[in-house]
């Protein structure tokens, strides 16, 4: 980052643009910050440089592309997780830390391991630590999921399936521990005893059934909890009805070690808006964890017809990125995000593929069309999470006493003084005191 | 009863029509059964008459009708829980034995305590002594909902109306305790807590999203139980999908003494057919509780549309019977019966309303015509479990060691001669040897 032309006067406060708004008060913090140099004294009438690092929310995407990008050779554009052709891939790797600051890595078991006992987990290895080495958090999805499973199954008794399959959760948890922070522990668990798209049943689904949906969300969970204590595990679903209410009541009973619940949000069929949308919000905020959207899309083409119930059924032939779709996605996006950032319990969100290219039933979704030009909703995002919502690296001059005041959004920030530094973490919203010592 | 014109010879067997039907083999007995005289001595080479008094498996309906005959100046057309008119009632009273054998009674907060500390049980307590003097067993619905409940809780704190919904509870229960020999316990949980049909929001609804659905159904039950430890208690709701299913499986989880499961089945929109009936009873089966079809009905006249999500939107200013509607329902009826009693899971089945008069939305759901006479269905119903099913009362001749051979449904026979008889139960499928003393 490079400071802004001009230097604020002393005692005038560094803020974000929309610091003051009042429906983001909980993202907010105003800090007194004293700035003390490497002997402890305050580093008084010094002009220091301030600015955000990375949101405390985690406003993140998916990181495919990235996965097939350093692993070419084993690029399949129509294999699960696919990402981008590696010539978009690379423009998209550029664009990704712009906009996203977590990002979603495909743990889908029939990718990771198709032929049983050889996982391929070694790209995904890759690929995490590419996108933490640029300060980037990563999140596995997902542990359990009923689609796109091993086939091979399908061949074992269920007793198997399952030890197997806890097997696998404990192997890629323990493996990926203190990089990947986050899991989509289970993914669809409403559906998963019941669903029959197959010709033959699947080995997840003979699980769910046989022993029924909570016992085999407490496994999973506890497999990943005792695999990385410090992981946030995540109860994922599309249903944002009753019946992922009464699945998240049910888990919640019986105790199993749930960190957040994750709503998708696929918008193929048009943006909820705000009202839908905070409803939703409100219903899952009652058991008192935190939300993520996990899989938020938004299409800059035609919609989806109301009347498709599955998605997966609507296979258009071309379904292509238009100049008006594009103006309406970057108008919902903004406003999806206002909304969900306006909600004291989302902690994450996750927008469902940045580029077109590879996405989910061929829809233009992405941020970034097909051929690595950006959309208008990219640079429409970008200014709000990393405008509006952002401490762009400022320079200040520090009082008499050292102080400086920084009016930002919770997460990380940086301050540095000619070639020493410091980390200045905001961490709760409202009004606080903060000494930093610059090394 | 009065036995069939001839006398079978000695050692042929006594069987309903439908006793060798694979498909019924989890409902019938043959049982040797060693009829003895008052001294215990076989009652060799002796002409007895033996027939079906009440099937095992509960084919009951709606007593509302009997509750406002019994009381005729309370009734109110409009109210809830309303019965027919008395002159109406009174046919319907005298066909409700010939077809059904348990009766569901209106236990409505809203009707039974429409004014705090007022409760009118005496009317319902009429009508179920009406009912159990005529060997009808009785079903109370519905002890939690959030519909037709009482107006005063909305004044109420919502401590408060847990704690008179659980006085409630035990009130009720206690005293019908003995002669109400199951609750419909809670009903329509799944959308309790997101019911915003009503202009300002009812107690129950607080009750439910203040708690969780697990809670209150908990608090529910072990009232219930406390109040009648013989009680058979059940989770009774609409939904048949993955929502149910999902707070059928936490309720269980979270230890809650749920004897059946309730499945409301109005099918305004159309009967069912045959393989969607089984999905549901096998998707509900799982749990290994007994299921109740609590609330069936199929109509004779013109369906209501399939665009209408919540049947109670659907209010034409005239819903009449017609002769090709009655055909269908007359058909529909039986193979709807055929398919819930080859289930081995089925304990249950309750039709919604004898009559047309006073229906729920007016339709004409009834196996009787507004005007009191039975449409074609009433004596297709009949047929099937007074006939097919059924033992009527026929004499046979016992060998010369007493023996007869009972080959019939489960549930309680008769057997007599001259002047002495004795109860002859058939409770468990299959072969039987059973004794029985002439008294």
């Amino acid at each position: 980052m490079s400071p802004t032309s001009h230097a604020l006067p002393a005692g005038a406060p560094v803020a974000a643009p929309a610091a003051t708004e009042p429906a983001l008060a909980h993202r907010v913090s105003r800090a007194v910050v004293t700035v003390r140099g490497a002997d402890g004294a305050p580093l008084a009438d010094a002009d220091v440089v301030v600015g955000q690092v990375r949101h405390a929310v985690a406003l993140g995407g998916i990181g495919f592309d990235v996965v097939d990008l350093l692993d070419a050779d084993a690029h399949d554009p129509d294999g699960p997780g696919a990402g981008a052709p590696p010539e978009v891939g690379r423009r998209l790797a550029e664009l990704f830390t712009e906009v996203f600051d977590t990002a979603t890595l495909p743990f889908y078991w029939g990718a990771v391991e198709p032929e049983r006992g050889a996982p391929r987990l070694e790209r995904l290895e890759r690929a995490a630590r590419w996108f933490a080495d640029r300060g980037v958090r990563l999140k596995g999805h997902p542990l359990v999921w009923h689609t796109v499973t091993a086939d091979w199954l399908r061949e074992l008794p269920t007793d198997e399936v399952e030890r197997v399959a806890l097997e696998r959760v404990r192997r890629d948890v323990t493996r990926f521990a203190g990089l990947v922070g986050a899991w989509d522990v289970v993914n669809e668990a409403v559906i998963a005893p019941v669903f029959d798209n197959e010709p033959t049943q699947n080995g997840i689904t003979r699980w769910f059934l046989e022993r029924g949906r909570i016992p085999v969300i407490r496994a999973a969970f506890e497999a990943a909890r005792e695999s990385d204590p410090r992981a946030t595990l995540l109860l994922n679903d599309f249903n944002m009805g009753t019946a992922f209410e009464c699945l998240v009541e049910g888990v919640l009973e019986a105790g199993v070690p749930v960190d957040a619940i994750g709503l998708q949000s696929h918008m193929h069929q048009g943006y909820w808006g705000e009202e839908r949308t905070t409803a939703v919000l409100d219903r899952f905020a009652r058991y008192g964890l935190p939300l993520h959207m996990t899989e938020t899309t938004l299409l800059s083409g035609d919609l989806m017809p109301a009347e498709v119930v599955d998605l997966n059924d609507f296979r258009p032939s071309a379904w292509p990125s238009t100049p008006e779709g594009e103006a309406r996605q970057a108008e919902e996006v903004v406003r999806h995000y206002r909304t969900l950032v306006a909600h004291p319990a989302v902690q994450g969100v996750t927008y469902w593929g940045l580029g077109d290219a590879g996405a989910w039933l061929g829809a233009p979704v992405g941020l970034v069309r097909a051929d690595g030009t950006p959309k208008p909703s990219f640079a429409a995002l970008r200014d709000l999470v990393r405008g509006e919502w952002w401490v762009a690296p400022t320079t200040v001059r520090t009082d008499a006493d050292g102080h400086l005041v920084l009016h930002g959004f919770l997460g990380d920030h940086r301050v540095t003084a000619g070639d020493r530094a410091a980390d200045l973490v905001l961490d709760r919203a409202g009004d606080a005191v903060v000494d930093v010592v610059l090394r």
